[in-house]
């Protein structure tokens, strides 16, 4: 006897998720410990292809970061870190921009590149650019060989595998983590961190995987305050520091697969013109979780709140003050300012694509977008 | 016999005007000529404060551009001038993540704040802490004597006299060109520019005055384009480089007034992300002049063209190509690429405050917002 099996590759692929990116979203966990497998090894960071000696590293004085879309975000993200921790300016520029405008590099200065594929037209054209000018150049991708893996100093591979859906997440978090380790780098490199910081940090930074599983494990505020906004005809992220670059990706996340017009701003500047946009139950999604900005976002709740916006608050578990202060919670596990791009974003992947669903969009494969843009 | 006559102050004070807005639109040219005047003295910029010796102007490796709202814009603006004719690298940051950071400063770094009231509380801290670490600090500012200008270092006053419309145009346009005049002096200082290019680019400065006249004298295209647009639920606004900067006002402009959500983009990304937003009509406005960038522009306009958007293009006069490309032109006389900004953003504010009255709205007093934010 014949048996028929209905077997649909599709499904199997999607190993029972919805859609590759439902999928994706839940690799993440997995994708934070490959990218940190074997990483710190004698309190030293082991960095897949480094083509620069201690020496080198320790000459930088400035920092590039050149990428385009989402990657520019994880760009936005990894400022705060080089700065914070290496102490060295660190400048995030989008590749179109950089290319163009005869930008000022020296030999000391430090050319990252950040991209998925490892192809972005841009993204290429920028790092051989800044190598003519004698720039020592790092890459972050995805892609082992690709072509910004090859005309690299330096590389980290983000260890997230093939990426299906279109709208990038676990390369995104790959990104961050990967940057997250080149920011150790640098500190450590110029002894602005010790060892043993370095240990702790690292510590903490693998620890991520496990609160991301937290995220995801329960997705019911999320799925809620997608639902309260998903027939707004546009709408604000906002946040601080931190915050302020996870906003952005927030907001880009939103536009490409909802078709949602959002806009990511630094919470300081509603009151220099983005409040003017709000209005009964306008969308006002904020990154609010505990930082030494928090009380500072609270005040730009507050006055959304006041013009009838809708609040959607990312807060951090066990503050219940910010309950007064939103009419959403999606509550996120505690962790360090410094990591915390790493648990914040994941809810906002989950509310964008919430959205999407909801407004009947094909979050894998959005309209006029391609996985890679290989052409200018 | 009494007359009694109707004189009604409001008219009066708007000059004819329909509201300040319009009024102080059309002060431009005169704004540029007073910020101007007597500020070339034998070939040298002659700054209205300045306890800054040419020794220590010639010292400063580093700028960083401090401001909120328009101001912020023209700083991002500021930033291609300082970077490209005096190569110092810049930086543009809004104040309220500024000061909130820990930047990295020294005394070799300018801070620069930019504020129309000299009395934005976020800008005010920001080089209150600079201060406190070393740093120069130039203030650029329309309010003589104002906090601002007390505790910089160097000053250039933007001479718009008093703007009563809460969004700026003038105070903006003042800006602009005081910024430019600081990128003149750092570049004559450390001889990136000899006396003569210095001569050459203030002439050509000083001719702004003059197109934006010749730009206000004939408003018919941009009214045309904003009759096209009103009804948009959002809008996008694009360019590169100079064109990029000015886009992000023209954005600010239309939100703040006409509470239509218009974002900025750099060109170069829409296809990383923004460009799913396009469908049938959604309005894309280019900053579309001649520049070393005018033909991937071009190509960024055929890709939204492609996918049905109502184009708006801000054009050089002349070029009669970018007629296949957009629905509206706007034409705005031919001006060297380092000043385009000037003469740009003049119908990008006539037409927001077009799409404004349109829309019914009161463009001098727009809902949720003041004219100076002077808390944090």
């Amino acid at each position: 006897k014949v048996t028929h099996v209905d077997w649909d590759v599709d499904v199997a692929e999607k190993g029972g998720y919805p859609d590759f990116m439902m999928k994706e979203i839940h690799e993440q966990p997995r994708v934070i410990r490959d990218t940190l497998a074997g990483r710190l090894v004698d309190g030293h960071l082991a960095i897949d292809e480094l083509d620069l000696s201690a020496e080198e590293l320790n000459l930088i004085d400035r920092v590039y970061v050149i990428a385009c879309g989402t990657s520019y975000h994880a760009g936005l993200i990894a400022k705060n870190l080089v700065e914070g921790w290496a102490r060295i300016p660190c400048e995030v520029e989008v590749a179109s921009e950089f290319r163009y405008r005869n930008p000022i590099i020296t030999p000391s200065t430090l050319v990252v590149a950040v991209s998925q594929s490892g192809e972005t037209a841009d993204t290429l054209a920028a790092i051989r650019d800044a190598r003519v000018k004698g720039a020592k150049v790092f890459g972050i991708t995805n892609v082992v060989g690709s072509p910004v893996a090859r005309e690299s100093d330096g590389v980290i591979y983000t260890k997230a595998n093939k990426e299906i859906a279109v709208a990038s997440t676990k390369s995104f978090l790959g990104q961050v983590v990967s940057l997250t380790l080149l920011a150790l780098l640098l500190a450590q490199s110029n002894s602005k961190l010790t060892t043993n910081q370095v240990r702790l940090l690292f510590g903490e930074l693998a620890d991520t995987a496990e609160q991301v599983e937290d995220i995801l494990s329960d997705t019911a505020a999320i799925d809620e305050a997608a639902l309260a906004c998903k027939d707004a005809a546009s709408a604000l992220f906002i946040g601080r520091g931190m915050g302020a670059a996870v906003s952005r990706e927030g907001a880009l996340k939103l536009k490409e697969i909802s078709y949602l017009h959002a806009e990511a701003y630094p919470a300081g500047e509603m009151k220099h013109g983005p409040i003017a946009l709000l209005d009964e139950g306008f969308p006002v999604i904020a990154i609010a979780t505990q930082s030494p900005v928090y009380d500072k976002l609270v005040s730009n709740l507050q006055e959304s709140k006041a013009r009838g916006a809708m609040v959607v608050a990312v807060a951090t578990e066990g503050d219940e003050d910010i309950r007064q202060h939103a009419d959403h919670v999606i509550y996120i596990p505690k962790v360090r300012d410094a990591l915390s791009a790493i648990t914040a974003s994941v809810p906002l992947q989950l509310f964008a694509r919430a959205i999407a669903v909801a407004r009947g969009c094909d979050v894998d494969q959005p309209r006029n977008l391609a996985k890679s843009v290989t052409v200018e």
